[in-house]
Parts: structure tokens; C-alpha cells; sequence
């Protein structure tokens, strides 16, 4: 590509979007999603103010895009190897494996994106908290999909209630999450671990059919 | 109490002072620990900066008396209540309701003080940091504690590891701050009691104890 062409400079361009979202959102994942401002990229990146400004306009357009950024590294961290896993059980699993482990590994400085701005925008009305409201329900909704699938396959006992094994698995992830980030304890790992791998043991099919046969003894 | 005395001055700042604190605390909790500035308080107060800064002197110290402030609503409205139960799984019981309850009826308009003031500080190294992780970890080693009690009194099952149990059901209450927070899930509530419910009651000495007298039949 020639440089100074058209085509040369809107991929230089795409490129410095790239990098500035990369920054903005590990930056905001520790500092938060409203602490983000275009004199601090620009500071971080040696660009000028006017040289950021010009790729999104508003600080609200910043702020979605990186919303938008850090949703692109969870598809890619967390969603897309868990899709590599047969549907039921085993892919729900994997979802909160690697979501774990996307935690565990400090993707973003601050640990989980998602978790640290659902907290900061849960009372600012308003675009970015529309995005990551919308975000994270469809994770929620992704697990209790999954669960679904699994209980209509009859791999899991007939009794459970998808939205609430929904709900309690999600919140191990989140904890961990949280006792990681603020008491900097790494055994929550394993106890988030031990608290899915129980769960989900307590509730399979092959338990259950234990003990249906322990219940058919004499 | 004479008008103009000192005792009457220094019961009048201390009024004042409680007054911003208690707004300062539920705006906190909201917008952020951060968030706080003495001008937003005096403009909500309609009183003048310089009475604000008087009282505290600088923001770290009025943020710090701010999540002491928090703390002391904590203490009154759950731990206090849950004192009156008996140790053990009556009080451990007691303890997450409570919590469950303050979270739900809003006592601050952002939620759980504690949970907002985790996620915005625990990438901040700082005094405010320290004073919110050793609040909350407190509050985590009281549920754990509880619940080595119950076990050393075979209330509950005798496999159980307190922390690991302490890790789930403080998970719980968390999630149910969250979904309510940011999807605004009412939901949210009846399925951390459940959650709670279930899994105490899947590890009480009443049930183990008939799972023995299952295992003992011929």
C-alpha cells in the first residue's frame, strides 16, 4: 500500500482506534469506564488531544466503543472456545471455565470488564449503561440457554430450574471475581471451582440415576 | 442547651456532620466513592464549601468517614438484628436475610454500599481501599466463623469447609445486588433465598442425619 494513500491511511487509522480501545479498556476496567478521558489516553499514548477526539467525537462515543472493544475480547477469550464443546453440560461447563479463567489470567488490569462496569453504570441512566446491561444479560442468558438445552436432553435431573442454576453459578464467577480483585486472594479461584464442579455434579443425570436406583432397592 | 455555647456549637457540628455524611453515603453508593465532591454535597445541602471542607478537611478523609458511615448503617440495620439469634445456622441464617433485606429495600440508593465501593476501589491502592477490603473481609470471616460454629456443634454436616461455604452463600447476596442493580430483577431476591435455602438445608445435621439412617437400613 502506497503510503499516503487513501486506502493506506484508513488502515493506519483503523490501527490507532485499535490501539487507543485496546488502552481504554484495560484502563477502564481498573479505573472505570467514567474515569476514561481523552487527555489521559492521549498522555499514555503520546497523541495529541484533537488526534484522539478526531476517531470518536464524544466522550460517550469513546466510552461505548470501548464497551464495545472489551465485549470483542470476551468473545474471543470466553465464547468462542466454549462453542468448540458439544452443546449441554459440557459446553456450559466450558463457558464458566473459561470465563474463570479470563479472570484469573487479569485479561484486563482491572479483572473483569463486565463486572467492574456493570457496578459503576448500574445507577447512571444513559447509553453505556444501556450497552453493558444488554451485554451481560445475554451472558446470563447464554448459561441459562445452555442449562435449558441440557434439562430438555435429559442430562441433567428434571427439577432444575434453568434461570436459577443460572443465577448461582454466574454468582461464583462473580465472587471470585471480587474476592480476587479486592482481597487479592487467589484460593477463590478454586473455590469458585469446587462450588460449578459440585453444583453441576449434584444435579447430572448419572447422580440422579444413582440414586433412582438406590431408591428402587429392596 | 444555650444557643452559642460551645456545647451547643459542638452538638450542632456533629449533627452537620452526620447530616453530610448521610448524604455522602447514599450518593457514594450511587456515583461513587470518587464521585464525591465537596462542592455537590454543599449544592445538595445548600451550604457553603468552606462549611463542608471545615468538617473534614480534605476528600480522603470525608471519603473515609464516608464508608465509616456505611458501616455503621451496616451494623444497624444487619448485623445488629441478627445478634438476637442464637449462634450457628440460626444466626448465619439471619445474617444473609438481613443482608438480603438491606439490599433490597435500598437502604442506599445505589445498592450495597460495600459491593459498589469494592469494584470502584479495588484497583486504587489507597487508605479508602484498605478501609473497604478490611470491612469486607470482616464481614465474609463473621460468615465463616458462624458457620465453624455450627460445625463444631454438629449443626451442620461434618465435610463442610467453612470458607468454601462462606464463599457461596456471600456469592449469592452479591448476585442478587447485581442483577438488581443493573437489570433491575426483582427476581433476583426470591433466588438468592432459594439458593441460600437450598443449600443450607442440603448440608443440616437433620438431613445428613437421615441420609445415615437411609445408608443404615438393611
Amino acid at each position: 500500500m502506497r503510503k499516503g494513500s487513501i486506502l493506506y491511511r484508513a488502515a493506519k487509522a483503523a490501527t490507532t482506534r485499535q490501539q487507543i480501545l485496546a488502552l481504554a479498556a484495560d484502563l477502564a476496567s481498573a479505573e472505570g469506564v467514567e474515569g476514561l478521558t481523552i487527555g489521559r489516553l492521549a498522555a499514555e499514548l503520546r497523541m495529541s488531544k484533537t488526534g484522539i477526539f478526531a476517531h470518536f467525537g464524544s466522550k460517550e462515543e469513546l466510552q461505548i466503543a470501548t464497551v464495545n472493544r472489551a465485549k470483542e475480547v470476551f468473545l474471543e477469550q470466553v465464547v468462542k472456545p466454549a462453542l468448540a464443546e458439544p452443546r449441554g453440560v459440557r459446553r456450559l461447563q466450558a463457558m464458566l471455565a473459561h470465563w474463570l479463567k479470563y479472570v484469573e489470567q487479569s485479561i484486563f488490569r482491572g479483572g473483569c470488564f463486565f463486572a467492574a462496569a456493570s457496578l459503576e453504570f448500574d445507577s447512571r441512566p444513559g447509553r453505556v449503561r444501556d450497552c453493558v446491561a444488554a451485554l451481560t444479560k445475554a451472558w446470563v442468558d447464554a448459561l441459562r440457554n445452555e442449562i435449558a438445552y441440557a434439562k430438555a436432553k435429559k442430562q441433567i435431573a428434571r427439577g432444575i430450574v434453568p434461570a436459577q442454576l443460572a443465577f448461582e453459578l454466574h454468582a461464583f464467577v462473580q465472587e471470585a471475581n471480587w474476592a480476587y480483585k479486592l482481597h487479592e486472594d487467589r484460593s477463590a479461584f478454586p473455590r469458585a471451582r469446587r462450588a460449578i464442579t459440585d453444583r453441576i455434579s449434584s444435579i447430572s443425570r448419572s447422580s440422579e440415576q444413582k440414586l433412582e436406583l438406590k431408591g428402587s432397592e429392596p
